[in-house]
């Protein structure tokens, strides 16, 4: 539960919920837009339907042991964090080294357990503990990214509302490393990111 | 260099090198076989060609710190190994319980960063540090199973030959939960052998 209070921290929200604002003038290109046939599903309530099957997309990265509290007891290595990209918003940020509309992120909690034989140590994924979801949608988001808690694997949610502005946004927006997404963590985004941003430099410098 | 070689002891390979064996009748079914396009591909004299963007294939679960010696030293939890599966086989394990030939299966380690803002604690993935490959391939390797150490990220290998039977396939063979592979240390795998073997038990029950 306390693990779980965490990830509300790291996430962020909005304030209004479930609001179908028109799209902003911010919003990035609708060239650059998924097509919506698996992206966010909502309610219509304005809620997020919980994407399936978020394990297939693409892995960006793991994580042990975050906290956000100093001397934070732990179990073993703490948590793992394995976040995952749709496909197809990893596919466009890789050629553009922009989050399209309708990207998602999913972020998945295991418990860790002690690697037993044949190892003599370490630490594995154990069982599924709990479920949050990112998504980038200037249709439904006046700030773009919202951020949604579906809760804990015993008793999942099927839908959820984003959580408030304050938990997630506010925290994503100012760390994120590039657009929200704290692609510092991830070893499968950093390149990209680092090869988009050099291109640019270059550009500007000509 | 020293992780290198936990990963070498890791993996296991065939003493017979690159001998293109028939297909033995311990070989399941070809109609369960993946199609050969993206599969494994192989140089002339048998060398396995390094598979291209496993990153983007179905990430099955990480672990940290893995070691073979008692009391090794490493820095903070270890490094991470990440596991993928090449998507086909993916879907074949979870619609049939078994690994269908051509199954590959890549190990990419990082070594761990701390964490740092907006975290107080915890480890991510930093660098990329080295890449093993796991295939299954009764056409190629009369065992099934090889293995392939394609070396340190900086000197990466665009080829590689299957390591010696004793360094990996044995370990594999006796402590994978299913078919050479440790199912048991990956959380997405895990519930598809679990809902096969009930369904196995449930059918021979009758």
């Amino acid at each position: 539960m306390r693990h779980w209070m965490l990830v509300v921290i790291l996430l962020a929200g909005l304030v209004s919920v479930g609001a179908h604002v028109p799209k902003s003038s911010a919003a990035p290109d609708i060239a650059s837009a998924l097509p919506q046939g698996d992206g966010p599903q909502y309610a219509s309530d304005g809620a997020l339907v919980r994407p399936k099957n978020f394990e297939t997309w693409v892995f960006v990265g793991a994580s042990t042991g975050l906290s956000y509290e100093q001397d934070m007891k732990m179990k073993g290595p703490g948590e793992f964090h394995n976040v995952y990209i749709r496909p197809e918003a990893y596919q466009v940020y890789k050629q553009t080294g922009k989050f399209p509309e309708k990207t998602m992120f999913a972020l998945a909690l295991y418990s860790p357990d002690e690697k037993v034989s044949p190892s003599h140590a370490g630490y594995f994924e154990g069982d599924f503990d709990s479920l949050a979801v990112a998504v980038k949608d200037h249709d439904h988001f006046p700030e773009g990214w919202a951020y949604f808690n579906f809760g804990s694997a015993h008793d999942l949610s099927a839908r959820a509302m984003p959580v408030s502005k304050s938990n997630c946004y506010s925290c994503h927006s100012k760390n994120g490393a590039d657009d929200n997404v704290f692609v510092q963590f991830y070893p499968i985004l950093r390149p990209i990111m680092k090869a988009h941003k050099s291109a640019s430099s270059a550009d500007s410098a000509r």
